[in-house]
């Protein structure tokens, strides 16, 4: 092993993620990589060998088999190297799945829960089991595990150990020995990563279809029961000064509108959270599979089914505008559970940004991970990290 | 001359800053410097006798002269070096002044101007007359301009040299070949360069003082006619993908309130923007010192003047207080023309942020900079530039 620290160690260690980081953004030769990445083909060919001999990467064969001279072998991530498995704690539910390096889900467990209330220390015992279940399925796929983490509806502290507070779940202080994120980070990460990019040219559908060009700068706004956003900057999560930033629920909307149980008035949350919507909408907030209820609400044309999702548009519009204004992103995208309410919830938040934002509006576009966003960024942390240091994958 | 491009050239110009930096942070010996920057105290000395040949950099005499030994000599910027030019096109006036090394003021001048509705060119030319005054009081005092840039009520393009739009001016889309910045910036940029930290410990008078820390993420806001604010993240301007962070004055505080200029409704301009507060206060807008009859009226306990600041100050906390849930910084600037105005609008200000901003409220202080804030960040941009690359002035 010459992992080591000094200069050289570092250099290859840099060189190794370069090579990787070419590899995974497309199934390349090794000719293509090298001019990628700036290196020689001879440097480069060796990398790549460390690579395939600590299986991260793959031979596709022969690309091209037609041309003169050696073909140029296409590589692509293992299927079979390490693997990120990621966890999160719901309201009510509890999930974990396993992502390899191309970001493939390999395993999958889902089950209810009512964690509301429940003590921390039995809710992630619970947790741990569904863990276990995923990893050793991933385990007899032939994959090696890299890291857990495990998303939850909460603050937490910069040791990533504890959950400062989940008011949904009743969590205060809670320590835990595994890596814990807040839910909102990690679907904001998830856009960033899995996304693929986004036409940002315009937001208008009748408009040519631009160039993709990835999201490196945007506001990322998702729900369960709260309000949950994220803030990536410069292609990295903005934390704030005390790791608190991205806070949009508690965004005063009308400022002397009705209490929040954070102690204000008028705060998103009171006109765009979960239980505000399903409240004016007229379903129980305690019903199981309450946001599918209102959503087949909405489709059959409810009257108050719509108006709250009008209402619950035009609020997080207006909040939205403040932080466009402040913030000027590339893109505002909807994810997490939210998703799934844009077609209501859109023409709302589009109205007010493009009244209320300077320069014109803002680019708002729904998540395509939807739902699952938050899961595959846990799960996907542990991938980045192995994509960003691979040398301790390597055998020398 | 080795002022080349090369690794060597690289490394000179790292080290020569690196030194530079360490000198004006206060005066200290060649022994000190070397122990700050991590260089060896012959290399230290080296590129100090470059610093002192190119007249950057100055010998105080000896240090300490009890003491046994080669006494150490105190190292300082110098007095005669570079100088930063900094202008403002404020609505009602123009300034220009220049800073030298150390960002003492060296020479300052200031006119009275209508420039609403005023054609660009005029006002420039103006300024520009204002700028060659300034700038030969300074060459008089032996310093040598290292540059010039404009303060702007106004969006500046990418390029410095085009004001996209400044509506309090009449100006749209004006190209000049001086280098403009938005004056918000500008006046964040001093705060952030001469202020010389805060104590960031409490915000509370009444406790003991803690130590100084420079403030390097903080939101600062400042105002002449419309509101302006600018954010500092890690050390330095946070622009957005467009250019156009910071646009606080348009962030909804009544959402059905009055039209703003803007077009939309209920923008923070139409209730803490100067003319509103002096129409709250009935003060005529164009009534020449009229902010300073606002504060001589609010001084005199004026009934309408403190009711019309205490509204302003409210409706500043609201923006203020979603702001800081967003970005969570460490601390809240009220600087420029508004900082003169803090003792009337903080205890709104730090009321609603208590109430509404999650983990307790912020830091709210004000600029010690005053009204001079912009143009001292105008005229130490410079200065700065210097300090980050002093190669060009040394001689090999």
């Amino acid at each position: 092993m010459t992992n080591g620290t000094g200069p050289q160690a570092a250099l290859r260690r840099r060189n190794l993620s370069a090579v990787l980081h070419a590899v995974a953004t497309g199934d390349k030769s090794r000719a293509a990589v090298a001019a990628e990445v700036g290196l020689t083909r001879a440097t480069v060919s060796t990398l790549v060998d460390d690579l395939i001999a600590a299986g991260l990467v793959t031979e596709l064969g022969a690309q091209r088999p037609g041309t003169v001279g050696r073909p140029g072998t296409a590589l692509a991530l293992s299927a079979r190297g390490p693997a990120g498995i990621g966890a999160e704690v719901g309201v009510d539910h509890l999930a974990a799945c396993v992502v390899d390096l191309r970001g493939t889900v390999r395993a999958r467990a889902t089950v209810e829960a009512r964690n509301r209330g429940r003590a921390a220390a039995r809710t992630l015992g619970e947790l741990e089991e569904l863990v276990r279940q995923v990893t050793e399925e991933a385990v007899a796929l032939g994959l090696r595990p890299a890291g857990l983490t495990v998303a939850v509806p909460g603050l937490v502290g910069r040791d990533q150990h504890t959950v400062l507070r989940a008011p949904n779940l009743g969590w205060k202080d809670e320590r835990t020995t595994l890596t814990v994120e807040n839910e909102a980070n990690l679907g904001a990460l998830a856009e960033l990563w899995l996304s693929g990019g986004r036409d940002t040219a315009s937001d208008n559908a009748a408009d040519a279809p631009a160039a993709r060009t990835p999201l490196t700068d945007f506001i990322h706004v998702s729900a369960e029961i709260g309000i949950g956003a994220a803030l990536v900057v410069n292609g990295g999560l903005f934390r704030g000064a005390r790791g608190f930033a991205g806070e949009l629920g508690h965004v005063p909307v009308y400022p002397d509108g009705p209490r929040c149980s954070c102690g204000a008035r008028g705060c998103l949350e009171q006109y765009a959270g979960e239980e505000a919507v399903l409240r004016a909408a007229g379903i129980a907030p305690e019903l199981p599979g309450r946001l599918k209820a209102l959503r087949t609400a909405a489709a059959d044309d409810d009257a108050r089914a719509l108006a709250a999702l009008e209402a619950a548009g035009r609020a997080l519009g207006i909040a939205l505008s403040g932080a466009v204004n402040l913030l000027d992103p590339q893109a505002v995208v909807l994810g997490g559970p939210l998703s799934e309410l844009a077609p209501w919830l859109l023409p709302g938040v589009r109205r007010e940004l493009g009244e209320r934002v300077t320069g014109g509006g803002a680019l708002v576009v729904e998540s395509r991970l939807g739902r699952d966003g938050v899961l595959l960024g846990a799960a996907y942390s542990a991938i980045r990290a192995v994509l960003d240091d691979p040398s301790e994958w390597t055998t020398r």
